[in-house]
């Protein structure tokens, strides 16, 4: 039903420069792209891990297979959307229809991610290093025998949070928190603190990461969905279908 | 010619458990297994990185697609052999014939290692993290916008040297050495700290990680081979040959 008003509310919207439809034949969107719930919208979204080169050979790294970015990159793009991704090292194939731009590091990403705008929504599932080794070192670091020093780290740019705080931002920010313990307050907390609109809420505590399923709650200003267990592909539609409709209301 | 003369030696050799060929069909070895070199020879390869995890989501990590401990594992099979691969976090297709256990740290493959034993020659291409994270955080480890404490690092076990001293050691003990620079004289240093019997040292300056090919120089006690540049196949088969006719002079 949102499907079906936000593509009557969109049918009328601006011409694209469109000449062929990657995505036709996907059953669930059969009509035109110029009839689709984000056509003339621009998504951009943040997918995957970042490294934080150490040394030639080794590197700081989060856990993220990039499956649920990717998922909502794809749900966007067969919306009608226009699609940045912005994709860490992973080993994903690119969905159809979407522009993928990849990086690394998380200054990389965070260049990335300002060149891509403007954006009418920006989703950032990317795992992003909160932190990295404080000093790049050329050459291999060598086993020396004696004491181990600690490494050194620094602060990584706060993508999100920077994103958010641009006069520029996207209409609509979401971010991704994914978390151990005390998931939706700790969600609800950065919500704030990252002046983002929407954050998905994840329990990474089990096994969630390179699985296929995925257990979430929308944290909005007004309250908290608690999703049931649903395949990523299945969140990424969901999210989309409730990006489509915060859009729609111009 | 070296092939064919240690194909014959071998072909009067132990009488194995060999029910099927897995590699049937495969061009350079059209003979029934039972005639290959390697027949009747245990060999144990380590492929990939290692991740050493610092809390839930986050690790460090070496670079290393496991494409060339893959391609040693897969063409020690061909020869004959059986092979087992123990293997850190890659996303390549387990060889045919190859016995495959996947580990994720530097303890976790030394363990893999020792209860692989006993083996006629262990080719040791993974590369392992020389140190880790002191202390794993079972939560992950938030920001808290204060000072951003050095991350205290312990060291690794050494599995080369490690495998290297045991009284029950394969007889051939090959070790890798990605180097920077001073490739040779790094690696030649190596084989004799580490009591391997030979060192196989590459030049990772460049961008060979990940690539299809791999210059290296086989480091023995009697001098350097140099070899040309190669895919990381022929690295594998020639690697494979000299072992075969290591192992063929019993």
């Amino acid at each position: 039903a949102i499907w079906d008003r936000i593509s009557h509310l969109l049918a009328a919207g601006p011409a694209g420069t469109v000449t062929a439809d990657p995505l036709s034949g996907q059953p669930d969107f059969d009509e035109g792209v110029q009839h689709r719930p984000l056509f003339g919208r621009h998504i951009l979204v943040t997918a995957g891990p970042t490294h934080e080169p150490i040394d030639p050979v080794r590197y700081i790294a989060n856990r993220s297979s990039g499956k649920q970015g990717f998922a909502i990159a794809e749900a966007a793009a067969a919306a009608g959307a226009r699609v940045t991704l912005v994709a860490g090292p992973v080993t994903l194939a690119t969905p159809p229809g979407v522009d993928r731009i990849d990086v690394e590091s998380a200054r990389e990403m965070a260049d990335a991610v300002a060149a891509a705008l403007p954006a009418d929504a920006a989703v950032m599932v990317a795992a992003v290093a909160d932190w990295r080794a404080r000093d790049y070192a050329a050459d291999k670091i060598k086993k020396d025998g004696g004491q181990l020093a600690p490494l050194p780290l620094a602060e990584n740019p706060d993508i999100l949070a920077t994103l958010a705080a641009r006069p520029d931002r996207p209409r609509l920010v979401v971010g991704f928190a994914a978390e151990t313990s005390d998931v939706v307050a700790h969600a609800m907390a950065k919500r704030v603190r990252k002046g983002a609109d929407w954050i998905v809420a994840n329990d990474v505590s089990g096994d969630v990461m390179g699985g296929a399923d995925n257990t979430v709650h929308l944290i909005r200003a007004d309250g908290v969905e608690n999703w049931p267990t649903l395949s990523k592909a299945d969140v990424a539609r969901r999210l989309i279908e409730h990006i489509g409709e915060e859009l729609a209301n111009d």
